[in-house]
């Protein structure tokens, strides 16, 4: 086979062969191909775009370039559950060990937080000791015998989706469906699950803005799933407002605990409860109102918070905080943003916000950089709330770095109030199937 | 400016300004930009296109990146023709003391032949002594003192245009209109014309097959020209069979020797008329009917061949045996190729006897490969022709490499016969303007 031929198949709009795909990937990652055919044919896919069998064919050989772990091939109760990302997104954390108390197996490698959106890895960390760098045979044990694991991604790890990764970053071919789709999965499925529920976020807080885009990912990623022959669902969900109160890494763990116990806000629970019906359907347990019965009844009883702690524990994380539902790393100091008029909260900056936590360390600006995971905010009003003029809408957890003043006025403008009362954003805006 | 934001600007079907085509153009032969990202950029701009001014500023950017010959600026007598390539083409080696003997002065700076065509500078080669390597000085002087001049490309002209047809060679990124605009309009701008009319060959010869390809080809070289400010026509021209009697390098400065004499045949003097009468009404000496007469005049009083003579000479050309009229290198031997029935000639496989050539070792496989300057072949029978069994279609000029039965089975095949009269295919198809 000759890499000029195979680029010039995809800019004629000529569907690859899994062969080809799979020689072009592994020349590339043996460093056979060189790094000007590998840019010319991801800017030809970019723009031609993969069909989902072609976009299969690259997922697997990306997957197959590295480790990967493997469970009882084709038991659907081996779930992931994988968000777009959004501010406040700690579905995860609570997740895992609601679906492993409810009989499923929950094998998930998680990444860090760049962007304006948090990174499930950063928020665990800030529960003392956590270990998000367990060996294969520690996550594999783990998963078995607890039920869900939340891991780290070894560098071992599908390093062609890094090697191609690099070199989309600075070729302009970032924003191509079917390459975001096969760097997402090679990822995710490297991790072992059979089915997969993905979350996708639609709203300003979001990176699918409209509903037709995040559909369009959700259709992607199920039928590259299905030509994977692994069971897939999605959940189109509202990120024009952040999901439960709570943003920054320690204060969601705080929130997780809130929900875990039975305390937790309306819509972080509805989001919760709409995934985990996704996973326990699939995974073939329980569907429609059994299996949210089911969840609601593992949080009554105690078992999904002891099912949490346990992965903890086993993760190497000390739960003295946790059992004492303490708030896990007090930030500096408390810092109360008012309001400055009277009326109804019609929308929230939410990427703002995202990107204000970074203002304040408690995201990255670049790859490594260490953070503060001690701050974040807490919203005490939604949208649709009606607020007068010096209610608090939320308090900024803050280190010294930066004034009060300038953080009140920058939180401040991300909250906009107005007299009319605005609809409420339907929270699950779509269920595939 | 940044070379991944330059990219995805174009990847976004958006126009780039002269600005980041000339930062990119020279960051890539600086080696500041890496081959990487400009496949990238190749890629989507062979897919999203470019418009005329983007082209024009990365043909300057190109042609700006090595030597130049600059003459009296803006002055239109300094006329170039440029022919997109076919068989038996030796127009340029005709019109260049044709065109230097009605007043216009001709900066030639031409290539070897690779793929089935041949080469302007090969065919000149023949001529015992003759230097395509003069220096610029010894090519301005001799473009400004006798007229004309027919020189090769030093490695200094348009480095840019190497480095990137490199790359294109081997990324899928050759076949893109504006990037083969840019790569031709480099090259010949450098050599110093302020005017410019191209060949466009078509048919089963010629690189374009179809006449709306060929158009499009020509309407963009002349947008180009406009936005560089370079007066520039296009005729295109038929290619469904070899240009004249003549193919094969010495056979053809034979032919050119028999043209300037005013023995040329009908079909190449129609072609070298009709790309003077452009080039002298564009240069300003004559236009239509008077331009014809003008160049028929010159040919008539043996004062063409007399300026290519002195070209020749001023280039170590020996004249001796041109100014005898005898064929300058005779082959091995000469195979006359019978017809095997008897009817109407239809078609002549153009492509197929110019690969023929190639494999005589009169053209080249490889860049750099020696070739056998002597093989070739005469047309004795063009379409439209009745021919008689046994009649001789053409004779084949050969070397002792290859069988005469092999040669007489494969160049037969060339040649199409049937019971119906053909239409003798148009030979000038269209004039722009």
């Amino acid at each position: 086979m000759n890499p000029a031929e195979i680029i010039a198949k995809k800019r004629d709009k000529q569907i690859l062969t899994a062969e080809e795909i799979t020689f072009f990937v592994n020349g590339f990652t043996a460093g056979d191909i060189p790094d000007y055919q590998m840019s010319a044919l991801l800017m030809a896919i970019l723009l031609n775009s993969m069909t989902a069998e072609e976009t299969a064919a690259l997922t697997i050989a990306m997957l197959e370039s590295g480790d990967k772990v493997v469970f009882d091939t084709d038991n659907p109760i081996y779930v992931d559950k994988h968000s777009s990302g959004g501010v406040g997104d700690k579905v995860s954390i609570i997740l895992a060990p609601l679906m492993a108390v409810c009989g499923l197996k929950v094998p998930m490698l998680s990444g860090r937080g760049l962007g304006h959106t948090g990174g499930t890895l950063d928020k665990l960390e800030s529960i003392p000791g956590f270990r998000t760098d367990l060996s294969i045979e520690e996550y594999k044990t783990g998963v078995e015998s607890i039920g869900c694991i939340i891991n780290g991604q070894t560098p071992q790890i599908a390093p062609a989706d890094r090697k191609m990764y690099a070199l989309r970053d600075v070729t302009g071919t970032v924003e191509s469906i079917p390459l975001i789709c096969g760097s997402i999965l090679s990822k995710k499925f490297a991790a072992g699950p059979n089915t997969i529920v993905f979350d996708i976020k639609c709203g300003n807080g979001a990176f699918m803005k409209d509903i037709d885009r995040a559909d369009e990912l959700g259709r992607n990623l199920c039928g590259i799933c299905r030509a994977m022959r692994k069971k897939s669902a999605y959940l189109i969900t509202d990120m024009n407002q952040p999901l439960g109160n709570a943003a920054g890494n320690a204060l969601e763990i705080d929130e997780c605990v809130t929900a875990l116990i039975g305390r937790g806000p309306d819509d972080l629970m509805q989001i919760v409860y709409g995934l985990g019906e996704s996973m326990l359907s699939l995974g073939g347990i329980a569907s429609g109102n059994e299996a949210i019965m089911l969840q609601m009844g593992k949080i009554e009883d105690g078992s999904a918070f002891a099912k949490f702690l346990e992965m903890v524990e086993y993760q190497g994380g000390d739960t003295a905080r946790l059992k004492n539902k303490r708030p896990l790393m007090p930030a500096a100091k408390i810092i109360p943003v008012p309001s400055t008029s009277t009326g109804f909260i019609t929308a929230i900056g939410t990427y703002k916000l995202g990107r204000l936590i970074i203002e304040m360390d408690g995201g990255r600006k670049v790859v490594g950089q260490k953070i503060d995971l001690s701050v974040g905010f807490v919203m005490k009003k939604k949208i649709g709330d009606r607020v007068e003029k010096g209610d608090i809408l939320l308090d900024v957890h803050s280190s010294n770095k930066l004034q009060a003043d300038y953080l009140i006025r920058e939180f401040s403008r991300c909250v906009e109030i107005g007299n009319e009362q605005p609809i409420v954003p339907e929270l699950i805006k779509k269920k595939s199937k």
